[in-house]
């Protein structure tokens, strides 16, 4: 019953080489995470359907994974249903759960169900997988892990600048140079509404954002092909000339859209949040960006994202505001803001700018070369005490061919390895061998676990 | 559209408190793994029904939670299989992947895989959850995790020698105490081919186990009933009368079953065993014990379960070797050797006898009230000091009532706030106060850092 043995497509196994470099990365960004006072939680697998249909949009709804039914699930279905052999329909009757699709709507539900034991604000992490039926390609996966943080129970924008702080952490600390682009859904809403065109905020981010590539004239264009008018696309120059820093650029929006209340709420929050950010000495570059559009129909309020510098790369890190997380689940008038770490991407930057560490904790540090029963038995008890002073050893289990063993070492990258024969044992000492250097040094047991530690 | 949301039956949020106690189980495990060279990997949590079915029994296969095929699924089952309307027939043509049932099948899945890039001896460790739609009740959850760890590729013994040395490291930095037991399935093969009952292990096993409970008499009377011939029931006696400690009862058998190959063998392997653990000083308790049977089936060596003591509890911690793991898909000879921690048992176990313990470096040591704006001002240059060295520190985000603030500090367990107002700010110093004390002291910014270190 031999079986050529494969797995679905878009996931994948990882091995030990590649644990050990993505759990640098989950280890970086909870460290930071838990320096601000987040605190994890953990949501299962499986969501009821009915929490999740209809929360990512109908296309969303096509990507969940659903889950068949136990039992004899075929017998509950009405024979009306069954007889019009549709897909959709039948679903219905045939799988009440599903994959989760991302952390956020879980999180919702988490937060109305468990609303009486939580202490507000609530600032959580959760890294987990999540599941797409998404077709896969290069870098998108059917499953992927996503790391989001979030503070829910408070307006002050305390918390924008907080995560903006995390993020200016945890890219430091991984040595990706970033920069964090910033927007306000109030401002992109006080320029619609002062060229008079309250409803077209996306049409007209995603013409301020081609600026740069096509130009004006084109931009222009663009926007009267899509029906907005010459006097509002008039009113709107101005803005789309506005030069300087973000200080000063943020002068003359102000001026611009100052008889819009929403716009000049948003240039008030980013004022705040700037005067923030400049107090809080980051290493990295923050900038306003008024084409930063993100997840519009979805946040309310600041709009963050991250790139990396150095690197052809979409966004490795974003998120922003959205007051209305959990009214879907019944809950009203609780504002969070969070971000999500794009742990694949980053992944890959590390890969591509060969920044992973060379030494890890996780792996092993020395090997004890078998030669045998005696030497095996003089080998244990320093591996003990090797061990009890937190040091990863092993010794190889078998009395194997030299050649055997060193090349588990070498493939284990293994940095030490131990040889200790008739000689060693005689003098009570053991031969340390630094495998890059090729270097063999007789030492006591003492000088062995110093020079390891 | 509101609903009041909630969770599939047998699935379970993870609260932050209870976050923090369950990587305090797992991460403790993952320590003593990688002090003995163990290495990660992770395998998707959905695999292809052909890896998994047929691997856990009629009963498993039912059990297997199975993924709905994405699209219009319903076009591609024939019409006669759709007529049919079985659950069974319909199934095989619209799922082909399910969530995983444990972490063994998936590993030996791996290992065939990836056969060609791992280094063996493959000394791996898995953490990741698993899925069985068990009736879910007290203790059984249809989502739990795993953590195995196993060594393939080398019949040594000291591999499980070392598993069992992990074993009393893990129990013994987690501070339960423990007993190990320990058979060997050729000692059990041995028993039931000396008596001239070679298919019976299992009876025989079972009747052994009894034997405490119920009594020599009864236990010959059941043997008996199950069609063992007198002549076997009477050869089986002096093993049923075995006494004394391990290394004697050892002895008497290798004298009783010494015209059994397999039986010699077993014997064998358990003196080198215990030979081996002697020397290692283990704090836990080890004995043989031949009633142990658990997974006869697969096991083909050791045997190995893990009981706390002090607890009315299954076993905690259980394993044993395994000739033919990856057999199944088509890799002939490769032998291996594990065990699996149940950390949902662990979890009950500490929380009955209080052990986990009060401090984690998970959670907040320090709260800033916030006073407001000046105030916030002045405390958030120390929260970046603070942050820098290491200290999990945060301050309330908005200046919210000081009851409110205070609720927040206790709610969250947070063991110090800092407080400072204008007579702080004036004197360039902090008022800590111990939350369980009640204590507050003016210190300075050096003395804030020293006393959270």
């Amino acid at each position: 019953m031999a079986q050529k043995p494969s797995i679905p497509k878009g996931t994948r196994d990882f091995s030990p080489a590649e644990m050990v470099r993505r759990n640098y990365i989950f280890d970086t960004i909870k460290d930071v995470f838990r320096l601000y006072g987040f605190q994890p939680i953990e949501t299962p697998a499986m969501e009821n359907l009915s929490t999740l249909m209809g929360k990512y949009g109908e296309e969303g709804d096509k990507l969940l994974f659903k889950i068949l039914n136990s039992g004899d699930f075929v017998s509950k279905v009405s024979d009306d249903v069954y007889n019009e052999k549709d897909s959709v329909k039948l679903t219905s009757q045939i799988s009440e759960k599903g994959l989760r699709y991302d952390l956020t709507v879980p999180f919702a539900r988490f937060v109305v169900q468990h609303q009486n034991e939580i202490t507000f604000p609530f600032k959580r992490y959760q890294i987990q997988p999540v599941w797409r039926a998404d077709r896969p390609q290069k870098g998108r996966y059917r499953e992927f892990y996503q790391c989001d943080v979030d503070v829910i129970g408070s307006t002050s924008l305390l918390n924008e600048a907080e995560l903006i702080q995390i993020i200016d952490k945890v890219f430091k600390r991984l040595k990706i140079e970033t920069i964090v682009k910033i927007n306000n859904r109030k401002i992109l809403a006080g320029i619609a509404e002062t060229i008079g065109e309250k409803e077209r905020i996306t049409d007209i981010t995603v013409a301020i954002d081609k600026l740069e590539k096509i130009g004006l004239e084109k931009v222009n264009e663009e926007l009267s092909a899509k029906g907005v008018s010459d006097e509002a696309i008039q009113k709107l120059q101005p803005i789309l000339d506005l030069e300087g820093d973000t200080a000063s650029k943020l002068g003359q929006l102000e001026e611009i859209i100052s008889t819009s209340g929403v716009g000049v709420q948003g240039i008030e929050e980013m004022k705040t949040l700037f005067s923030y950010l400049e107090k809080m000495n980051l290493a990295t570059n923050f900038e306003l960006d008024l084409t930063l559009a993100r997840g519009l129909n979805y946040y309310t309020g600041a709009i963050i994202e991250v790139k990396a510098k150095d690197v052809e790369m979409g966004s490795i890190c974003g998120g922003g505001r959205y007051d209305d997380l959990t009214g879907i689940f019944g809950l009203k008038d609780v504002s969070g803001v969070g971000v999500s770490f794009g742990a694949e991407r980053i992944y890959d930057v590390l890969t591509q700018l060969d920044l992973f560490p060379p030494e890890s904790t996780e792996t092993t540090k020395v090997l004890f070369v078998n030669f045998g029963e005696k030497e095996e038995a003089y080998c244990l008890p320093m591996l003990s005490k090797l061990r009890a002073s937190g040091i990863n050893a092993e010794i190889y289990p078998d009395s194997a061919k030299m050649k055997k063993q060193m090349n588990y070492a070498n493939k284990k990258d293994i940095p030490f390895v131990v040889l200790a024969g008739e000689s060693e044992m005689a003098a009570q000492k053991f031969t340390l061998k630094n495998m890059e250097s090729g270097e063999q040094t007789l030492v006591t047991s003492e000088d062995l676990i110093k020079i390891l530690s």
